[in-house]
């Protein structure tokens, strides 16, 4: 995004903007330990898988600054609950533990603690740029499905905010646009937190494409209408499979899609796909408070009494995917065969 | 409903109960000529297919009393714009139109003024209990598709409140209780005017119908881990080749319904078929203001300067249709000759 970083290290703490406040305010946070961080996720202050799992990163190395411990093992020891933390923020987008798995390493590696506390730094800021490396190969590589003319469907916010880079399934848009191609984009609003509405509206407006915003409902009806010519989608996690979990609404939007001979994307960095799963099936759905579905941003829409569900994501069986674009190529069926290969 | 009656006709006025400012506040309107009929209509203080229905019969009646005319042929020719402005309100469910024509049928066959005037008030009194007694056995036809220990998916809200009477897909759903039988209901919000969330939600809790609230983009999921055993909702019209208008979003879980075999029923009253229109192609979809999207219950969601499109209605094609349950029978494929045979 212009102006700033969606994610800021600043040695002894990091400067985030508060996703949950946007678009009406641009409310930055400072957070000072793993606490903090983890809050922050939970929140939903910072979202999206591959942001999560930026932040998870500069959230352990923060964290580890602070540690002190009189030998390497008593350190390791001490990281193990700020770990623990981290991990237990969210439990669905997979790049929180992938981040976290990476960092362990490195503390695991390293020969003594300052050395560890530094490369730690390091391997955060390095998991950001990679990530913002992968999004724009991944933009560049699903450029190339997208055509002149496109009116391209998204769901929920896949875009700079939900990724601390170029973005996902916004990246391949805005790529799109900066190749010359004429876009438009169908926003759906995304309850029930509306990050469609509040978030990718708002990305897609200081980008200059046109884009409409309509309800989740109405979908179906411009798909219909051949009014969409194809859908893109980040995602939270993809087993070995190609079954992929995101946003609640998803699943719904690939099923209409396919019913409509309509091309369903899913773009996401190779660090979503978790290849310990073999479908689906196994993905945990983080079931979030029923308020959230009740009340919109703090406003009680049912009645009292009313009971709520609010899964927060569902899981779109790869029979639905057209493709899955990640920054090692594009994937398509036999997913299992050719996202092994990708891998390599 | 308990309480009170959804349209009361009161000699010189009727009163209504505001739906707009359910169920936070029970407010209720007295309408006193058909432009305050019609602008309730408009804005949806009263809504729902067959209770605009009796609105505009009542506003008709109401309107028709107030002429002063010197013949039988003068006042027709004043009751001519009281017509157009009623049938001006909304334009997407039939039975608005439907009332109209028997309306003005009572008014050219009557003999005098004086005679015109009352037979209109006792036609408008008709098309309610009618409508109300159709409601009642459809209800009973539709409940025989209930099995105990269903769950039961519907979408906006097709109960007493949009029926003044029984309701159609609640109806349904209210007879299979009272026949006995455990049912639970999953109710979609239905953006952007949330009727499922403010009205479906407050109507069950009234029945004491178990009810649980969810997005309409959460609908798919519940639908693919199978928790629903069918799908029912209401018309706004029906072609005569069984393509349905209603809400928007009803298309969409038409689709998932036919995706994941779970039976999609639509109630309507005979009223709501439109044999004038061989496909669901020709009726009218009302394009309603964007920022009933850009808003909710008044607060901003989506950025300044965001545009947004407002398809209040959708169309589902009948081959996604399982079965359309009438006051007259239950009509299944192939429904051209099916619903003829019912309107005989």
């Amino acid at each position: 995004m212009e102006g700033f970083k969606i994610i800021e290290w600043l040695g002894d703490r990091i400067k985030i903007i508060d996703q949950t406040e946007l678009p009406h305010k641009e409310v930055f946070l400072e957070l000072r330990d793993c606490h903090e961080v983890a809050d922050a996720i939970k929140k939903l202050c910072i979202r999206g898988a591959p942001d999560i799992g930026v932040a998870a990163a500069y959230g352990f190395a923060l964290a580890a600054q602070g540690i002190k411990a009189s030998s390497k093992a008593d350190f390791l020891t001490k990281l193990r609950p700020i770990s623990e933390t981290l991990a237990s923020s969210r439990p669905t987008a997979v790049n929180l533990f992938w981040a976290l798995e990476r960092m362990n390493k490195v503390a695991h590696s390293g020969k003594n603690v300052s050395q560890i506390k530094a490369a730690l730094i390091t391997e955060a800021q390095c998991i950001e740029t990679e990530n913002d490396e992968a999004n724009r190969r991944l933009s560049e590589l699903g450029a190339a499905l997208i055509q002149d003319g496109f009116t391209i469907l998204t769901h929920c916010n896949a875009g700079s905010l939900a990724t601390a880079g170029y973005g996902t399934a916004l990246g391949v848009i805005k790529m799109a646009k900066e190749q010359g191609k004429k876009v438009k984009v169908y926003a759906n609003e995304t309850r029930p937190l509306l990050q469609g509405a509040r978030l990718t509206v708002w990305e897609l407006l200081k980008e200059n494409i046109p884009v409409t915003l309509i309800t989740d409902s109405m979908a179906g009806y411009f798909m219909n209408k051949g009014v969409i010519n194809c859908v893109i989608v980040g995602a939270d996690r993809i087993a070995a499979n190609g079954d992929v979990a995101n946003k609640i609404g998803t699943y719904t939007m690939a099923v209409l899609a396919t019913e409509n001979g309509i091309p369903f994307y899913v773009a996401a960095p190779m660090s979503t796909i978790d290849f310990s799963l073999s479908s689906g099936a196994d993905i945990p759905i983080e079931e979030r408070n029923p308020d959230e579905v009740t009340h919109i941003q703090g406003i009680r829409i049912a009645p009292k009494g009313a009971k709520a569900a609010n899964p927060a994501f569902d899981v779109t069986p790869h029979c639905y995917v057209s493709a899955i674009i990640t920054e090692k190529g594009v994937a398509r069926e036999p997913y299992v065969e050719k996202m092994k290969e990708l891998a390599k």
